[in-house]
């Protein structure tokens, strides 16, 4: 199921659907608990998506893509490199992505993300899935300049629009047999299978829960194949994972100063 | 105004009030735009105080007090070291921090927290304490353990527990002329006022703002004096701010075996 957030050309406030052949079914609810069919369904074309959802938290993991699997470690790092991105950095579909007064380029990350749609607290690899609400494509967008030296990503992962996710959450998807893409420019510039994750969404997932509590919402970004490239003012960048879709975004320029 | 939230013996949900002379008259509504009393007054012994409030984000400043005024830099850094902290690490007033299995001791950061009332995006410094609602007590618990040896702090901030707030949030408030103290153990370990801060309030808030758009309910924790120290299992640390409280907490070690 392709579970959406959109909003009509009539209407400003966001609304809840499941994508489906010919358009969208508006549902109300809350996706991860209980949920009903409104009865209004629109064509596709009569929509513009949102984000799929307003994350709880965003969690996203370190360098974790090999370039081929002769390459994958024996075994993981003991203590995997984890970072949040704030919500306010999530657009969906099609908004912009803005590159603040003093970035000229920011690196394009395309991942697959995990929606969390059950609370789970130290929970182990086995059972990971169980607590799994569904899949979306994220971009892990990134501002080296604001990486600080002694190693902090905060700043650079966290500016307004650095998180574009979408278009749909999957609920019906193998994590473990997925490709995860990424078109610049029309240039393919990513493109690997999962099976290249060096910490695997079992263990990521189940090591996160062993720490802090996962709440449903909660969006693990997964990490991105090799072959990231910078974005520059007017570039396109198409996410795509086969089965979720793709998440395509304009890069434009803030023209405002900053005193950052 | 002392906004709290709180627990009676009878009810398992927390409600929210205003702590005053007395007692704590409930309130309902969103402290950030529009409450009003519910005419329900309670003795203050008859409830127990919970965080002040579920915060949207926590966010931290790295090291951001010198020992004594001499020792205060012409200049702040410009590039300041930002940290999130997990909403699920929040606790509230006499709540346990839980020492995970394979940690043996925790660093207590008492600190002054600000709650943004109002969406702040790229405000300046003078226009900070327009945006701010209110001031609470933080303890950013750390396991250094956690850190990773990039430099990344997420994962030895994220444990649940790890950040204590209360006992209240207090509206009317002089940020600059406040005093941050911890008792460990009945001993005085952090004593300082405000004053010793190398990235002012000001600065750290309008800084963030031009980064990331802050909303209503982001908890800023504006770092902690010299003489942070350990926690044991067993423990009992006080954190302080004169015109807030006092935020106390006790320590436990989980039993339970853990995969981090």
């Amino acid at each position: 199921m392709k579970f959406v957030r959109f909003k009509t050309d009539k209407e400003s406030v966001i609304k809840q659907g499941i994508l489906a052949e010919g358009g969208v079914k508006e549902i109300r609810g809350e996706i991860f608990t209980q949920w009903e069919y409104t009865g209004e369904n629109l064509p596709e074309d009569s929509v513009r998506l949102a984000a799929p959802l307003a994350p709880n938290h965003i969690i996203g993991i370190g360098a974790n893509f090999v370039a081929n699997e002769e390459d994958l470690p024996e075994k993981g790092p003991d203590m995997p490199v984890f970072f949040f991105k704030p919500n306010a950095s999530v657009i969906g579909p099609g908004e912009e992505i803005k590159l603040p007064a003093s970035v000229d380029e920011a690196k394009f990350e395309s991942e697959l993300a995990v929606v969390i749609g059950k609370e789970a607290s130290g929970i182990s690899e086995e059972e990971v899935f169980d607590y799994v609400f569904g899949y979306t494509v994220g971009n892990d967008v990134t501002a080296p300049k604001f990486f600080h030296e002694d190693g902090h990503w905060t700043l650079g992962k966290s500016f307004d629009t650095f998180t574009p996710l979408g278009p749909v959450i999957e609920t019906e998807f193998d994590a473990l047999a997925a490709r995860i893409e990424a078109v610049h420019n029309g240039e393919k510039k990513q493109d690997s299978p999962t099976s290249l994750m060096i910490v695997s969404i079992q263990r990521m997932i189940a090591y996160l829960s062993n720490v802090m509590t996962l709440k449903p919402g909660d969006v693990i970004l997964t990490g991105s194949p090799v072959g990231a490239d910078f974005l520059k003012e007017n570039d396109e960048i198409a996410c795509s994972i086969e089965g979720i879709g793709t998440l395509k975004n304009k890069v434009i320029k803030v023209k405002q100063a900053s005193i950052v």
